[in-house]
């Protein structure tokens, strides 16, 4: 299928690990890549953790000549951290912030603050147009006892949902960055599954690069070997992702990942590894439709769909335990504010009681009785807000939920539209271990 | 243009004044709403204000049959109030929350905790795919002195995004709702050009309803007067507004409002009036593209462009006053912060120094220490979460303002493209009288 009409884009994904004063060479680390991405001139490049819009300021700057076109999406308290830069004309931008995105006061962990959000760049690669998406999930702390893993695949569903409804125009789609995901996880099987979004490192000809394509891995001195454990490599998590359209084709002739060092430095660009894509577009040229591949592409897509409806039923299953969570701390807050009043209420009475009905001598000791009430206000303040809070997470977990159910419902009646496709089978197919799925439902 | 493969579909658009135990006759209201909707037999019904679910869920048991295929969005603290009925089935459903949507502070408005949104419903009409969109903006609550005015303009902002991004694959777009806006007021000519929406009310071929298509109006019952001031005799401020794509043309053939009370009926459904629209969806049939008709459409499709850049102009100038605003919000709030810490600070030394250098007894009554000292911790908490607060309403403003930016720049690059429509026009405009543009072209 060589074209002479095909067009060759580059594509960089990179967490920077931008927390200014935090992020251990901060600086130095953001003129190492400011160099290598005015020398390497990508078509595209999609950063993410540029937490400091000063930071992306002075890269773009510095990337003046090489890309003159650029975006930094704003959101949260202290941003997205989203940043694109382009060789070719952005004509259009959009964010979507996630509805669910962590805890305020899980301040350590800092996702809430940063306003987690996927951003939408409307690209001209000559007379193309690509919809190119950077995005960054939550963050997963802790893999076996992971309290995030609902909000993650809220963040996973909006998302497909989010690509699935703005690419419709889109000649080529292309979604880079950090997911905080395994290749295998279901909020990236939900993903892939329900866009049809091809992944690079699966499709590429040629790969140079980490093991298995990781791209947080051991042998980075920024990262701690205990915290990857169990996976005492290294994970893969950031991504570059892409699909074609009825239009055109898209390839993938090449991949690569950092290895842990750059050459010439004395430490990496970041704690994680940054990707990069040589991705191919050619004008899609009709196969035949026989009648045989006709009925082998029905086959096929039932398949799929039923992979579908078993996969957005397990995020289903994944939101529920999420609003089961939220549900029962929002009854703790609950209780506690209720405690909170009779505490006050109870002082309230042990300190006037006396006083109107026996005009007695104060007993309460003043000190424990302000500081007492004190606590009350501050027990009653606080439980309010997390009830508000917890109202607000139920409201979006119920929503996606909701969602889902009538995604499934949608899909399995289309489903019944394929009556002679593997009838056992394609009603609840297990989901297969790794199949790199590349189906739309839309199309 | 008579087309025997014309499909019709009829709307409602009604805001239901649904808040529990606080809107007037509420339970009647809802089942009058039931009854007309049982009957009337609209293919799409499009909410707002349905802020309870049991209202939604009491509503959805009663048209089981007109309208088997629902949905009900839900968002913020107590719901975005969105719901959808629908003849035809709803096989795709997606939510955005508007970035900014006034001041928890400001409680007795309660916007805030509303979670104002854009709900989408993918709708099959027989073998045409249709958008739905139903939405409820910001309320206007005093229109000399309108704080919130920024804050409707980026949702408005953001709406035109999501319906422009989001229904490239749509054959026909519906929205309805409550936009809050006048049909001149700068977010609604922002909606109506950049979507190419346009307007059921204006297009009609028959009206029956209000005089000026009002929709709350000074004869419902249960409007105040006052509020109306200096629109006397009310305002319009609901739409159902339309467009085709190039596989389909709509027409609206009849519009109607109900007018302020209902037959039988003590009292109206609501405050504001429902809106019904007749759309006819016809097959589009290409017409003659000469050379002088192709010219023609070059010279409009510039003018239209250039009031485009204008009306988006505009709109970057109303974010900018709401930036200042935020700002300098912000800046009182860090401020008094300080202050409440300075004298958390005085305080402490106060009633610490005479302690540690005399010895003597303590000179600073308790209760007065006790108390200002929870004065202190109040106000540095209440600035601490004002600070967030506007920190993030700026993150928003900024990121609306950056991409109107963007906007601005790639409509003037595409304008650049019809060098022979009008150049002095097209150019640069002179902003007509009642249109404050602050053109800046700042790229």
């Amino acid at each position: 299928m060589a074209n002479t009409d095909s067009v060759n884009v580059r594509v960089l994904s990179l967490n920077c690990w931008g927390i200014r004063y935090l992020s251990k060479h901060c600086p130095q680390r953001y003129a190492m890549i400011g160099d290598m991405l005015c020398r390497e001139e990508h078509d595209i490049v999609l950063l993410q953790e540029v937490w400091s819009e000063k930071d992306y300021l002075s890269l773009k700057r510095k990337l003046a000549c090489s890309h003159p076109h650029s975006h930094y999406f704003k959101s949260g308290v202290i941003g997205s951290g989203l940043a694109i830069f382009s060789k070719h004309r952005i004509h259009d931008t959009f964010l979507f912030r996630y509805s669910l995105n962590g805890y305020p006061y899980m301040a350590h962990h800092g996702d809430w603050f940063g306003g987690k959000a996927v951003g939408m760049a409307i690209l001209n690669i000559g007379s193309l147009t690509a919809n190119v998406y950077v995005t960054h999930l939550h963050a997963e702390y802790c893999r076996d006892k992971d309290s995030y893993l609902p909000h993650r695949v809220v963040q996973a569903w909006e998302l497909q949902q989010f690509i699935r409804h703005t690419s419709a125009g889109a000649d080529v789609v292309i979604l880079g960055g950090d997911l905080n995901m395994h290749p295998e996880d279901l909020g990236n099987r939900l993903l892939r599954s329900y866009t049809g979004l091809r992944d690079s490192y699966l499709e590429t000809a040629k790969f140079d690069g980490c093991e298995d394509g990781m791209t947080l891995i051991a042998d980075n001195p920024f990262i701690s070997k205990k915290e990857l454990l169990p996976f005492d490599k290294g994970i893969r998590i950031d991504y570059i992702l892409f699909k074609g359209s009825s239009k055109m084709d898209v390839y993938c002739d090449f991949m690569s990942t950092t290895k842990g060092s750059v050459p010439d430095h004395p430490f990496p660009y970041s704690d994680h590894e940054a990707l990069t894509a040589g991705l191919r577009l050619e004008t899609h040229t009709t196969t035949e439709t026989g009648r045989d591949s006709q009925s082998k592409n029905k086959d096929s897509a039932a398949g799929k769909l039923a992979e579908l409806v078993d996969i957005v039923t397990e995020a289903r299953t994944e939101v529920k335990v999420g609003l089961h969570c939220a549900q029962s701390m929002r009854y703790t807050a609950k209780r506690t504010g209720v405690m909170g009043l009779a505490l006050l209420f109870l002082e309230v009475a042990i300190a006037t009681v006396p006083w109107l009905a026996l005009g007695a001598e104060q007993p309460f000791p003043r000190t424990s009785f302000y500081l007492l009430a004190a606590l009350c206000f501050a027990i009653l303040l606080t439980t309010f807000l997390l009830y508000i809070f917890y109202t607000i997470e139920l409201k979006s977990l119920q929503g996606a939920e909701d969602q889902m159910r009538l995604a499934v419902g949608s899909l399995q009646e289309k489903l019944r539209g394929f009556p002679l496709a593997q009838p056992h089978n394609a009603q609840r197919r297990p989901p297969k271990a790794h199949e790199p799925s590349a189906f739309d439902p839309e199309e």
